[in-house]
């Protein structure tokens, strides 16, 4: 099995019926992924979901489960959200196809995490705002409503499909999910140390940054060099503690 | 609706499980099919199709059920076998992707139809017999076990795929040249301030600052909430001036 395929995460958020837990285990495997994770799902382990995964019950032992998102995208250097709708204020977002050859090539080197909703609401904007890229999947605007294993199991595909056209681009090393949270906690608390942020009237400040930064799709080097700065903004006498740059 | 997508039958042949047809229905309705027919399904109406057909009601009401494939197959210029495996023997096969646009530039004048097997054998040789073509969906060669619907629900996404471009996304107002070259200035003035930047060691810090925000496209109004924080970081006292936003 590529390396590359192992190296991305399906993270299934809030998950109501286990029967889709089961039909997602199974999509992820005909496609050749083998990394689930389950934040908080309504019944699991269970037994409509072994039923359902028709055989692909090593996926489904080997399923983390975890107590909230932030845990089950640990290490992952990028993470995208699978959204039916466009949001407002949203992050960039892509289809299907766009998004498999970048996920693939960033999974050569570094976990990867695709994030999906509960069956009836999707995405909290909260799940949004770890994310750093949207996907979605072309559908009937009539109707788009896709069961979560078919939506699963059509980016399965996709990536699947991008294996054989893989581009070898030389891989940069991307900040990781909990160091860009860290940055974005320092740098609310410069921000509002410089009086740039007022807490009473945000001006939706804090979003609009992870959006510009999310889209930029930061190198680990690059969140070092922001770090290091936005530390500096809030004292700057401590200039020997700037981030050290090889 | 589009009439090429009109013009494309979906066929199952001998379906054992009616959830499968159900879930099939609903799987082409969100890519916007309508035409089902259902070549001596074993349990055929029923209501676990209506409810994993999850309101796509409509498709169901209209499948034809017919005694033979031939019956199903009347009128159509094009008929496509779904298979797993390669058959001795057999047709020319494509894959899903190729297919599409085949596919679909012959359903813009004529009835085309994809057939699908029984989920345990999928198609027999006499039905194979009545295809001119075959199709594959590329799977892990470990575990290519597709549920019936899912199979369903790739081939109709390769379909629409083949017929729609992106959603035209709004616009949005980017940065201009002048503007950015001024807000590199301004940067580099306050790094230097804070003591971040240091012009005798300079660590090709602004290359990266540039590297950094070209990747990310500045918008427009992004850019003015750089600006904003930039000149405070600067001088913390100037809270009045900061970049207005809307």
């Amino acid at each position: 099995m590529s390396v590359s395929l192992n190296n991305i995460r399906i993270v299934l958020s809030h998950t109501s019926h286990p029967g889709n837990i089961g039909s997602a285990a199974r999509a992820m495997k005909t496609m050749g992924l083998i990394d689930m994770r389950l934040v908080q799902p309504k019944q699991f382990p269970d037994p409509v979901a072994v039923a359902m995964s028709a055989g692909s019950t090593d996926v489904l032992d080997a399923a983390q489960v975890t107590e909230d998102l932030a845990t089950a995208l640990q290490g992952a250097t990028l993470v995208v959200g699978c959204t039916a709708r466009r949001r407002d204020l949203s992050h960039k977002m892509v289809s299907a196809r766009e998004l498999a050859p970048l996920l693939m090539a960033q999974a050569q080197t570094n976990p990867v995490a695709l994030v999906f909703g509960t069956e009836m609401s999707g995405l909290t904007n909260a799940e949004l705002e770890q994310c750093q890229l949207l996907v979605h999947i072309p559908a009937n605007p009539e109707y788009s409503s896709l069961n979560l294993a078919s939506a699963v199991q059509i980016l399965c595909y996709e990536l699947r499909c991008a294996i054989i056209d893989m581009p070898a681009a030389a891989p940069v090393e991307l900040a990781r999910h909990e160091d860009l949270e860290l940055f974005y906690q320092e740098l609310e608390q410069s921000l509002i140390a410089i009086g740039f942020l007022n807490l009473a009237a945000p001006r939706r400040l804090m979003t609009r940054f992870r959006r510009l930064y999310s889209r930029a799709q930061l190198e680990k080097e690059e969140l070092n060099i922001l770090m290091g700065m936005v530390k500096l903004i809030r004292n700057p006498a401590q200039i020997n503690q700037a981030a050290k740059l090889d």
